[in-house]
């Protein structure tokens, strides 16, 4: 069960235009174990569809987009934006059955989707992010399919510990281990904090440093501030400072900082689509430097891929067996509560509505 | 459920010839859910049977075909035609658990194969290929095994609207969405047909007329007469003819005269054996002619493969939904309902032997 | 179901070196469906435990060996041979679960494991094997993963007359057929026998003969003695000696003596490891000798593999069809016997503990 009153990252336009690109194809992806297709319809704007002509359940998905319709690759039926057909050569369209639309919506440089009540889905609610088409900040980043639970890796990002171990050559570094982080539950918003004085920077830093021009030689202090915020979204604040001008506080030309993008989206039970980036507010002009910290963190997050979909995998043979709770994994535990308490809200409101 | 008390074709001739050629195996094939074992026996007549020996159940499409006896590859059980072993070394093979053995004839370039009760197996009902061993003819085809409920290919093929799309560089044009067809229940024959005049003749037509030494740039018309024969055969009278010559009964040298020849068997729920082909009446001394066209067909089957497979998919992700069934449909649609009243029939005849 | 009071050979000594030699990475195996990791733990001892964190269920196989401790990969947590967590950076583990830990000897060249009672894993209870670390010995073998069910492959070892038609180019000759063999019962050991006389030597033995510095073109006698003891375990003594030298009994100089090596592990209900090799009692100094039987036995071993997991895949399509037990499978049907009453005793032993 997901929460479906609620935008869900589901693509970039970037693959909506890949696709296109290819032979004016729409885009399959599943959500939520939805089907989906997605395209620019009428104006280009985004429409989410389920995958699934009403026709013959042909997957629309194999069909083309011509001047902002859908036509089904099967037998030519035109499919409008709303879910409704609009022609078929030789056919009244009028009767057809409707299939249904998603509320989609292109902002902040992601498609999002929305699987619940469509009266609800007030793009307002979307969460506003700060760098988009801003100059004083760069973006970069990358979409992974992973077969776990998505909770896990909300676990994941939330307790940064594993750093030490699965990122040991990039992120990593025993400080992290040996500084206590403070969870705090702000309604249904998680954060876990970790700061860390006088350490050396590990080696991602180290290039960080050297990409805002600061000698990556002295001691620094580290920050990482972890915020989880519902569907199952985690950004986290990070960067380092040279010590001796007030750490997560210092001036922007003693410091790098930037926020870790991650989107997480069911697809199935058991997989999901991983939305990952780097957010940096220094040096925002340097393109190679997007380039060059984008390889970076696609490294670090493909490290934890194996160790996410096997331990998926020895949770799936010991469905009923309890795992332990740490003082270190109190933000993925405050994280799913806050999803547990969301949706068994809108369970009991979907029944009040159906009574 | 599958129709048993019919005739599918299950194999071509060249197929068990060639795995003989290959260290004298037998070739293995699972119809209608069963797996089985074909062979050529005694005097080179083809024998089809269980693919479980009788001692331990290892599979006798391991073995080797000597003399016309399936031997088994695990301990050297020889097995009869019938079902019945014939000797193993150093045993009295005359109590031996018997296997089942299919009715199996060779005919018309076919291997046919019968599931049903053995004595109602009488080849008479085998359907006549006119175009077998006749000199007025030529056929070429071939064999795909597509993971699809093998009623969606019979829905594909009565319903040639899907040319438009799926076959849109080959046989597809639009004429063929804007002209209405006519289907016709004829007993258990379903026959859909569709007339078109005056047109300009698709690519794979030009082919065909070029073939028959007929000039391809001149305007043509063109008929599809497809005719549904249980349990899920499917061949379909195709064709153009130089425009002012009578259409479809245009004078042989006027015209390029073909039939579409569809042998679909069930392999298991989900999947099908698909045998394809062409007998055409025209320059059948052309061999040439024949490998280009089967190319062709090849090429143009193959469209097909991705989309009735996603449907598939699409299908069993939703077994309950309802399609819908529009006047394109209607061979489709009268097909299966045939196709259901026999089996009713079978069920029906079934329990009034056993009761 | 499978015995669990009972010695499991789980690996080699050289598997677990070898995945410590690759970055001090411990040894992931499925043992009666039970996932394991096993790893040298204090002073080199092997250890064998649940591959699961009891913190958050990570596996533990993606770990590393420090100093005989396995550091999980994912959060660091310092696992003990025993089962219970030793460290973890920033936590107390005293309150920590414990997960389960397997008794685990190396011995005789083979890791054994146990799943059953750990108070009753004597490891005197392993089977001796005369040749280990005797000069008038040698031994190779070789370890293959096989998709069917562990009784097969006793059936396999227990009946060779499947050597005529599975192996005919190296081990098989029609005499294994002619010559009827012995099954005897002594307790939970189960013998079959067949001593053939006055025969030529199949390559296999040719081979073996010429390698003893022997004849290869005389007529020899031949003996199989297959002996099946609890859990799984088939140690065959085969060879040949010349013609006229008292067969079996002959002196060491008339003859070319082995015990074919076979520990059958389950892995999971329909597949298994399967242990096998050759101890030779002749010219043991020859180690290019080792090297040739090895490969030999490798590609003979090799030629079962499609066979027996083909026999799984037809038993698995029939699970209640009955199989037929003739002579030769009289050994493979008796130690069937032995392991379900042993698996009955274990299971009355069982309810009495917790009743």
């Amino acid at each position: 069960m997901f929460l479906k009153n609620t935008w869900y990252v589901a693509a970039t336009p970037e693959q909506i235009d890949a696709q296109f690109a290819d032979g004016a194809k729409p885009l399959a992806r599943t959500i939520c174990n939805e089907r989906m297709v997605f395209y620019r319809g009428d104006n280009g704007v985004v429409a989410a569809l389920e995958d699934f002509c009403p026709h013959r359940g042909a997957p629309l998905s194999l069909g083309r987009v011509t001047e902002g319709k859908l036509m089904c690759g099967y037998h030519g039926l035109h499919m409008g934006c709303e879910g409704k057909a609009v022609s078929m050569p030789g056919q009244n369209v009028q009767n057809f059955r409707s299939i249904r639309a998603f509320p989609a919506v292109e902002r902040y440089g992601f498609i999002w989707v929305w699987l619940g009540e469509a009266a609800l889905a007030t793009p307002d609610s979307i969460p506003h992010l700060d760098w988009y088409n801003n100059p004083e900040w760069a973006f970069g980043g990358g979409h992974f399919n992973i077969n776990c639970d998505f909770r896990l890796m909300i676990d994941n990002l939330m307790d940064l510990t594993h750093e030490t171990y699965v990122h040991s050559n990039s992120i990593g570094q025993k400080e992290i281990d040996e500084v206590p982080c403070q969870t705090e539950l702000k309604g249904n918003e998680v954060v876990t904090s970790r700061f860390m004085h006088n350490i050396e920077p590990p080696p991602f830093w180290k290039l960080a440093l050297r990409g805002n021009h600061l000698a990556d030689d002295v001691l620094v202090d580290r920050w990482q501030i972890c915020r989880f915020t519902p569907p199952s979204n985690v950004h986290i604040e990070v960067g380092v400072a040279h010590v001796g001008h007030g750490g997560y506080d210092a001036p922007a030309a003693h410091k790098v900082y930037s926020v870790v993008v991650d989107f997480i989206t069911p697809e199935t039970d058991t997989s999901m689509h991983y939305f990952w980036g780097m957010a940096r507010k220094f040096n925002p002009s340097d393109a190679a430097l997007t380039d060059t910290i984008r390889a970076g963190q696609n490294k670090i997050f493909s490290e934890d891929l194996q160790m996410l979909e096997m331990q998926q995998k020895n949770l799936s043979t010991h469905p009923t067996r309890r795992l332990m709770t740490l003082n270190i994994d109190a933000g993925g535990s405050h994280s799913r509560k806050v999803i547990e308490r969301l949706l068994a809200e809108e369970t009991a409101q979907q029944n009040k509505v159906t009574a």
